[in-house]
């Protein structure tokens, strides 16, 4: 049998301003718009209730953290509630006193909790300050049932690793979003600000590929400078949907706000997986090593 | 310290004719080419000795298997030794009777066997019918060290694996390695020819970018129909070196011979990675499920 039904997803691609209550407002609102024009899951980009902070290690900023649930779960359950609609709710986790995540929750169509998920691979590079504040993620990777289907929930620099792409999809994921906030060092822009989006693009296509999954980044954009000065973050924008063949179908620009539709279609994830079948070939005895740091051993031990 | 050091690779791209002698006298004369262009590690494509065999099931096309040392292996040696030239063989290899592989072998500069892969990932799709012929590799994946540095061999169906990838780049390998047999059913090409090979060029890329290594895939071209008729497999050719960042840096055409050549260049994977550290932040904690077939059960208990 070939299963039937799709769902239109939605992901809201935003310039974000100094004041988290105003980003509250524009996410509802953005959202409320996506599920008034069918979409029945809707991502946000990551950490949208504020500037991306980590440009800096202030401990200060700790104060833009909140519990779980918290202001943003409440106002999203309401729109959830209202418009009938699943909600990717990027959250800076307070967890405890000095405990603090990089989160998304995932808010069913009618306002309960789906799934949660706490970002995994936690960069830290010069104004991706992100080890300073983030612990990283304990529940592992998942995928969370909503209403509108099976969906798979990362967060920005896990896009780089195809490990967290397929164990979400192993756990019958249709779709992988992936919350970002990525951007351009303005000095580096001319240099490599090409090469670096396409690695960013082409690598989750890739794990669109290999998995057989829809894959949906949502990016803000709009230069961010710090408090203290500095060049800042272009962010990129550049949020794209690609289908379980790795063909982008649907992409906003890299510098204005916008709301991105497409469509998930599980006849069309079957397609794929019946004709390229890879899942079925995957050696799963011989995998162990990747759980490995590095193998320089195992590669001097051999003839 | 920033290693310092680099080496000339080149891919064979070839068409192959029916005769496994003169494909071999062929080989022959590309890798001498190659040697005296000043590359170090050369790679010729999958099962370069013979057509596509796997486009039918047919016992009687065991006859083209050989051992390992044999024919192929001896007559690369002697270039190897000759032109102090790495090559990566590829071997339809008799292991016993009623058990065959699909084999790379790499012999060092100078002729000696570096290392040898048998592959792991088998297809089995109309016109690849590789399972029929080969029993999955049980070598697992390996880098080897080559005088020229170390790299890997992985081949073909492989490329769609991230797993290898990442199991080879893990051992130290600077480049992986792909030779390949893979096409467009001509009545498809002109609907999907465009997206699968973009497909296969992405993901590859993927692996590049994953694991900051240079990707090299060796393919044949040309129009190759079967004994018993039908519309065959043509042959794509496309032949490409990835850098550590994804970026395509070498490219051969659609439907022509050619060497490939490209570098590969110990400072470049040390900026890259350096640049980008994925190695540093991976969840080694969190990936036992890759080694599972599928995780419905993991996913069914969550809340």
């Amino acid at each position: 049998m070939v299963p039937a039904g799709s769902f239109k997803i939605a992901l809201i691609q935003m310039a974000m301003s100094p004041d988290p209550g105003r980003n509250l407002l524009t996410a509802v609102a953005r959202v409320t718009e996506a599920a008034k024009a069918g979409a029945k899951v809707v991502c946000l980009p990551e950490l949208f209730r504020s500037l991306y902070f980590a440009q800096q290690e202030n401990a200060d900023l700790f104060d833009l953290a909140e519990p779980i649930p918290g202001p943003s779960t409440e106002a999203l359950k309401t729109v959830a509630k209202q418009h009938d609609v699943a909600v990717i709710v990027p959250v800076f986790e307070r967890r405890a006193a000095g405990l603090y995540h990089n989160t998304a929750v995932t808010l069913d169509a009618g306002g309960e909790v789906a799934g949660m998920y706490r970002k995994m691979h936690i960069p830290d590079d010069p104004a991706y300050y992100e080890k300073f504040y983030f612990t990283p993620g304990d529940l592992g990777f998942r995928a969370t049932d909503t209403k509108a289907g099976r969906i798979g929930t990362l967060i920005c620099w896990d896009q780089w690793y195809p490990e967290g792409a397929r164990l979400t999809a192993l756990q019958g994921a249709s779709v992988l979003f992936y919350p970002t906030a990525i951007g351009w060092h303005p000095k580096e822009k001319a240099t490599h600000g090409a090469s670096q989006r396409d690695a960013w693009r082409t690598i989750q296509r890739g794990h669109a590929i290999a998995n057989g999954v829809y894959v949906a980044a949502a990016n803000r954009v709009g230069l961010e400078r710090p408090a203290g000065g500095g060049d800042g973050i272009e962010f990129w924008g550049s949020s794209f949907v690609a289908d379980p063949f790795g063909v982008v179908i649907a992409e906003a620009p890299a510098d204005t706000e916008t709301i991105l539709y497409a469509d998930v279609d599980l006849a069309r994830i079957e397609e794929v997986r019946r004709g390229w079948p890879f899942l079925r070939d995957r050696r799963v005895d011989a995998y162990q090593g990747i759980n490995a740091r590095f193998l320089e051993e195992s590669a001097l031990d051999r003839p």
